[in-house]
This record gives C-alpha cells, structure tokens and sequence, in this order.
C-alpha cells in the first residue's frame, strides 16, 4: 500500500492518507481510533498496520476518496523523528572522491557510515525548494530511504526488516560550495545539506515491492530503476539493487548501542550518477530557480520539485 | 531562574518545574494552563517567560515544592527538538588534531562548523551512561549549550539573544576508537556519538547570568569556570570565555537559510582541556564501568553521570 501526509488547504494540518487507484482517503476518518497523522500510525505500527492493508483492499477506498490533483502532499513523514544519511553506494563515492583527486578510502569497505543531517527542514513532493542564499553550486542527490516502524537497538541484519514500515524516493539537497569548505574542518557536512531535505510522493510498504526483492546473504535488495531528470532531461540513472550496504547492515550499524524510534528516516546515499557533482558542474551547470528536478525510482512514484529564488 | 524536567516515580513522565532553594515547584501545577513539559513551554516562551519569572522571586516557591534528593531529574530537554553540536573552542581543535600529527585548518577561523547529532539520546544528571559494547575509548567532553527558545531562520548575530531560553551544561559522550575510523570517511562523528549525551542538572535562563556577562563585538560571552573531575580528581579546567565563537555567531551561524525551533539545542564544543583525547589516554586513561564523571560549570550547576556496564 501506498501512504500519504496530505492535506486540503495550505498551511493546515498535515493528515495521513492512504493512497489508491489515484485517490487519497483519510485513514482516521476511514478507521475509527486511528491516530491522524504518519507519525502517529507509524507509533503504534504493529496494531494499525493489517488493519490498513485490509483498507487498502476494500473496495471502499478505490471508489471514494480524494483526487491528489485536489490535495497538497506533504513529505510522508514532514517531520521525522530523525534522519540518518549514509553513504552506500560504491560508485558515488568514488567518482565524488575522484573528482577531488582523492583515492578511495578502506574504512569505507569495512562499515557503512552516516551522518545525522536536519530532520526539520523535510518538504514533500508539492513543495518548492528555495535555493539558499550562500550558495552558488546547487545539487540534487538521488536516493531511496526507508522509514522505520518499531523501535529496537542493536537490531541484528536478519531482523531488520521487522523494522521497517517502507520505502521513499528521499532528495539531499545540497549545497556543494559550503560543503566542500565546512567538511575540511572534518565535522562532515552540515550547512550544506541543511536547508531542504524532500522525500516522497508515497511511503510505500514492504509487501508491494515482494516480486523485485532479491534475497541475499546481507539482507534484502530490490531491483528498483532510480532515475533523475532535471527540466525534462535525463541526468541519473542507477538502479537500488547496485547498493553495496543493504538496508538491514545500515539499520544494524545505526542501531548499534542506539535506540531506533518509529518516524525515524535512514537515507542510502546517493545512486552512482545520482546528483551534478559527480556527473560534472562544468558541463551540467548547478542547479538554478526555475529548474525542475524530478527523481523517479521504480514502484516508489516521482519526486518532482521546482527550484525557487532564495527568500 | 533554574528550570528542570522531573519526576517522581521511574518512567513516569517528565514533567517541567522551577528550581529555587532546592525545592522544586512544578509549574503546570503552580500556573493553570501552563504546559507540563518545558519543551512546551519553549514553544510558547513569550507568553510564559515573564510569568515564570514572577513565580521565581514568589515567596510560595521556596516555602513548598519538592526536594530534589525525592525526585528524579532529567535533561532540561529529555528530547531536543534537535542537536547541534559546534566546535568553537581553539585549543581543543588544536590539541586534537596535533594529537594525530595534524595542523590547524584554515577554514576553521572563517566560520563557526558544527555537526547533527542524536537528539533521541539525551540523559539527565540522575542517568548512567551505558559503555557502548563497541568501543574501548570512552571519553567524555566538557561542554555548555544554550537552548532555543524563539524561531527563526537568518537571525543576525546582534539578535541573537532573543533567540536564546537558556544555558546548560552538556557532556558529549563520545566513543573515541569508532569516531576515529568513521571520520576517515569524510561524514563525520556519528556512530562515535550517538549513543548518550547528557546535559543538565538545569536550564539557567540568561537574567541570572548578567553580572558574568561579557559584551563584544561579535556577541556576548560569560565569564563562567568550566572544570570536570573523574572520581574526584580534577582533569579538565577552562572557561567559558575562552570561546573563539561567541553563542550569537553560532546561531547565526546553524539559521542562516534555515529554521531554527524553539528546544533546539545548540552545544559550544569542548572547552580547551575538555577530554581524555586531548589531556592524553595514555596518562589519563579513557573511562571505565563505575566512574563518576563530574562537569562543573560556575552557576549552572554539576553534571555528574556514571559509567555503567554495556547491555
């Protein structure tokens, strides 16, 4: 199934959906009890979720509902509980590396890693991103994130799945002049990735992806083409079974004397090709208000958003 | 006047009280309509501020309450709206970073740099710190951090004050085996961090700390001691005014082209001396099971945390 944070009038309440045969209906509405919002559903995960897919099968939702053309979508979750963006794929990190004159590093084969970036600047599929004033060099990066239903630490990788409510097209906006100054100092990057975070359309749920999984012996992948087009062109195209860290070893590695909560949002980094910098800025020229960016991964739905001028 | 979150029984909730003459009031219950949480009441800081105050200097508060030997007491912020923590202390990045043969970075002189880190980690004065069964390196870091009381995104340096709810102490954990093999990778601390920070035993709001306020061009800075003692025995000492960065350019700093929220808390970095890492393991020694770490602040208190056994 597919969910959804929308709402009717702007600014009002963001309100959980969910979405099917191209119309939202109101989970609260629809199920007596049901807490209003993602975050809320997703906090009692274990007792709403069944309830939910017999929903999403009833006839009920496919014949009433709202039209998305009449609703503004939210990212699912438009305020996570945290978010974790890792590093997971082999060839952004070595092309970005590259174009740095920088050898690939061994640590990087030997954990995953991540770094915590701002879970209050979360915007969804209707919203435009404003480019920040203190940047010239505006990126987009191409990823998948899956979001997490019940809590646990030390999560062992043959039990991650347990964890996990579904699966998100997710774009880091990036800001590539400040994060090429700050990460010198060695924090990481921080101001340049702060600014606007977009995930969406849908949260989708494990069960619909079942006929692309791809078991393996570190946890499951799934054969999902991810593509990016900016103003209609392509720029990216990878595909998410080219991770080389699965899911279930990044959740092993965040959980790691750490609590998970539900609403928590695990990025996988960006697809190899995924975002300007790697591709080339000489070339595709940075990000500017008025370009389109949408990301469209396999089964997940399009993330467009529309860049604007800075406040 | 001091502000904590408290409860009376394990794993109750949190709730937010005044701390005067070593008696607590619970302000929910002193102020009808107040919020019972002090995350609440920073979201409606304007409206409760002044009456907060007026309830400190009222002669009822420091006749009834609870005493602080009968409650538990938590962080300030048992859950940051988020955390950010900087790194505006200059001997501390130098002494680091010549501990691992480095110089000192150009760019840190042009701008303040911080890191996201786990708000969903937080501990009180009256919580053991868990030795994360990953590492052997346990450190502590002696820190202060003011807490956000009013949105904002662009705050200016010279308006940053009213921005500002208060000051606390902060200790940030770190596990110094994991931290120095994850930055190789060029994200920065995460997993290094993320198990446990501490702050508190209060929040200080800023009206009791004008005769050690120090005014200057960049933002103002306070004349407060800043020492922490392993088992009794004294390890660190510095100053709160030896920061390079003053809180006002930090926050200018963490909102330019992005919001900051009332509970947002944002940590100044170690003080010079401030760690094992930088005083030496080698002499020191890191942190064990069973010892009390003690961070001492002038006016804001003692945080003292022990090490327990992993889980």
């Amino acid at each position: 199934m597919k969910l959804v944070s929308y709402r009717q009038i702007d600014r009002g309440a963001w309100r959980a959906g969910l979405l099917a045969e191209g119309k939202i209906t109101d989970i609260a509405q629809a199920l007596p009890g049901a807490p209003d919002t993602l975050l809320g559903l997703l906090e009692q995960w274990e007792e709403w979720k069944g309830r939910l897919l017999t929903l999403a099968q009833s006839a009920d939702v496919q014949a009433t509902g709202l039209a998305t053309e009449d609703v503004f979508l939210g990212s699912p979750l438009p305020r996570p509980a945290s978010f974790r963006d890792f590093y997971a794929f082999e060839a952004h990190v070595k092309t970005a590396r590259a174009r740095r004159g920088l050898d690939m590093i061994p640590e990087w084969y030997r954990f995953p890693v991540f770094y915590f970036s701002n879970a209050a600047a979360f915007l969804g599929p209707d919203a435009s991103i404003q480019q920040p004033k203190a940047t010239e060099w505006l990126d987009y990066e191409l990823e998948v994130a899956c979001v997490i239903g019940k809590a646990g630490a030390d999560i062992p990788p043959e039990r991650a799945h347990e964890h996990i409510a579904g699966f998100c097209i997710l774009n880091d906006w990036s800001a590539r002049d400040i994060q090429r100054e700050e990460v010198k100092v060695g924090l990481g990057p921080a101001k340049g990735k702060d600014f606007a975070t977009s995930m969406g359309p849908w949260l989708v749920t494990p069960e619909e992806l079942e006929d692309v999984r791809v078991a393996g012996a570190k946890g499951e992948r799934y054969d999902l083409t991810m593509v990016a087009r900016v103003n209609g062109v392509e720029y990216s195209r990878g595909n998410l079974l080219d991770i080389h860290y699965t899911f279930a070893e990044m959740i092993a590695r965040a959980s790691q004397d750490c609590m998970l909560y539900p609403g928590d949002v695990i990025g996988s980094g960006t697809v190899g090709t995924g975002c300007i910098l790697e591709l080339g800025p000489e070339q595709y020229g940075w990000l500017k208000p008025g370009d389109v960016v949408e990301l469209e991964v396999e089964r997940l739905g399009v993330l467009r958003n529309t860049i604007s001028e800075s406040r």
